[in-house]
């Protein structure tokens, strides 16, 4: 017999739809849903809408008033025990004098102690009731914790033959309005865009989330006001960045990797920038869980190689281009089949005349 | 109003449905099924199994026995009127005392007079209930009769980034094991599969329908013994062939295309194959509607080029092979974006670990 019961089941489920309300505004804090039930009747329920705002035990204890007393809590991740912007969950449970929390998983970062506190202090909690759903809430946020790197997003359109550009570099456009703007949708989801300043340079790029071109089903849940601009982070070794450039007249966060930028580059021994410890700055510095990359195939492969991408996002055209154009990757010196670089398809959905392929990254063991 | 009631409609889906019966088992002939009916009532109802084999009104004709008289007759594709293997049906029809016969399309051959022969013998004929689906029966065979080309689908399977083999030609495999079972359903399913010699000699290729590899959904609608072997068409201008290849040794019929051989190409000044008026000779000289093609990025190139491709059935493994692979086609020389070979996606699927995309090749006007 299972420890959780059809009605848990059904607020845990409720908890975690409701925890995806704070999808474009959280970062960088996670997704969380919470639901109170008393006598198996709904009685406080909401979501962690933005950093710095309530949690969103906070907003379900607000709901349910005094009828929190002796009820249940079904919360995605374990409570904060800690004073950040907002005073510790756990303690607000406690004070409310709740008598069970439900939580599907515990948090990633070791120091957060709710669980403990609440059991401290006499509150019955039970772990892990749909774990596997609430992870997938806040992947970006789990693998910091975990690893010290940001989740990394690469973004990649092409032609169904593996074309970025035809050989003279012309390339507008591969993918449609469609794919582009499911594009804003990422954007909009991330905590920075990562590319490199030839990109920047060579598009003239904003790397900002426009509201005119979010998906209709990102504008029906999030006013135009509250769009997030995510950092836009430039790796600009070689300082080519120069000020004209619409990146820095449009609004959001800029982090320059240079010498002189935001953050100092480290370098391998080739001179080229160490990407790996880079990121763990990114993460460790800036609060950076979520890494959307959008860059040409020189940076493209460099993630490739080096392990470091988790999911790729590959927009595929219905148009074939030939092999003289300018390929998804660059070489990548393969001498057999063992050591081609694995994927695993995780989704597959057409998007508008194109198809979107969500593909995990099966890093090999380094 | 319609004209169709949905009664109609419902015995009209059933005869579709019946005639895909036939698939693995018809070429060269279309796929058809027939539902007879009388007050309302399913009397007798049958599909055309194989070439030389009773045509699908005539099984449906036999099953209804005297019941047919006075009946209504639901046939996927006109009765024909001529003697081939075996009698006309529309002669059946008109012995057997039918009130009524709905065809969902004419024949596209111009010299199949059924529908007339019917309305002369005064039997009630109305055409076009369901029409497209019914044409999406015989693609091959309409687009002959049509045309004088055969329907022609070209085969790749590529890593994600488009590529088909490493530098050294290491390919084996790209895709999975599943993906090769499911081409082995589209061998099975045409009345001839393309290739080149060159490619044959490569992979000592058979070309042929192995039962041992067909998929489950396959095997399950179609006996062993009634595998039928498509003809195996091999481009060998250079009579590079020799007879101790697989291809020799394989049961199944071969049309070696050479000047000594079974069929003697059009030659274009350059000396290549003028592959427009040879297929156009394989479709009249051998009966050929579907094929297949199998082939490398050169043939593949020309194909496309050429404009005569129908569809592409793309294999994409979740693998990066990196641009020093080699590509799914050779080079296209375009010098923009306007030039693109455009593709529309019809279906998506995933295969095993491995998606397949059919894509119709939206050939422009030459």
């Amino acid at each position: 017999m299972s420890e959780f019961s059809s009605l848990d089941y059904k607020m845990m489920s409720r908890a975690i739809n409701l925890a995806k309300g704070g999808i474009y505004t959280t970062p960088p804090n996670p997704n969380v849903g919470c639901v109170i039930t008393r006598d198996d009747a709904i009685v406080g329920e909401g979501f962690h809408y933005r950093a710095g705002e309530p949690h969103a035990e906070v907003n379900a204890l607000n709901m349910a008033g005094d009828k929190a007393v002796g009820s249940t809590v079904y919360v995605t991740l374990e409570p904060c025990s800690h004073y950040g912007r907002t005073p510790p969950c756990a303690s607000a449970l406690i004070q409310a004098r709740v008598a069970k929390v439900i939580c599907a998983m515990e948090d990633p970062n070791p120091k957060v102690e709710g669980i403990n506190m609440l059991r401290d202090a006499g509150i019955e909690v039970q772990v892990g009731l749909l774990k596997s759903d609430a992870e997938a809430l806040n992947p970006a946020f789990i693998k910091r914790m975990q690893t010290g790197l940001p989740f990394v997003q690469l973004k990649m359109a092409a032609s169904i033959d593996g074309q970025t550009a035809l050989s003279n570099g012309e390339s507008k456009w591969i993918t449609s309005a469609q794919a582009r703007s499911d594009v804003q949708k990422y954007r909009a989801q991330s905590d920075a865009i990562l590319s490199t300043s030839k990109t920047v340079i060579e598009d003239n790029a904003s790397l900002n989330v426009r509201w005119s071109e979010l998906p209709e089903t990102v504008k029906s849940q999030l006013a135009e006001n509250e769009v997030r601009q995510p950092k836009r982070v430039i790796l600009d070794r070689q300082n080519l960045l120069t000020s004209e450039l619409k990146l820095f007249s449009t609004k959001g966060p800029r982090i320059i990797v240079s010498q002189q930028g935001d953050l100092s580059p480290h370098l391998a021994p080739s001179g080229q920038i160490d990407l790996v410890p880079t990121f763990a700055d990114l993460a460790s510095n800036f609060g950076i869980n979520h890494l959307w990359v959008e860059a040409g195939a020189t940076l493209a492969t460099s993630l490739i190689k080096q392990g470091i991408v988790d999911e790729l996002v590959l927009y595929l055209s219905p148009k074939l281009m030939g092999s003289d154009g300018r390929g998804l990757l660059g070489a990548l010196g393969l001498q057999s089949m063992q050591e081609t670089i694995e994927l695993n398809f995780r989704d597959i959905t057409q998007i508008g005349p194109d198809i979107r392929i969500i593909a995990k990254v099966e890093n090999k063991e380094s």
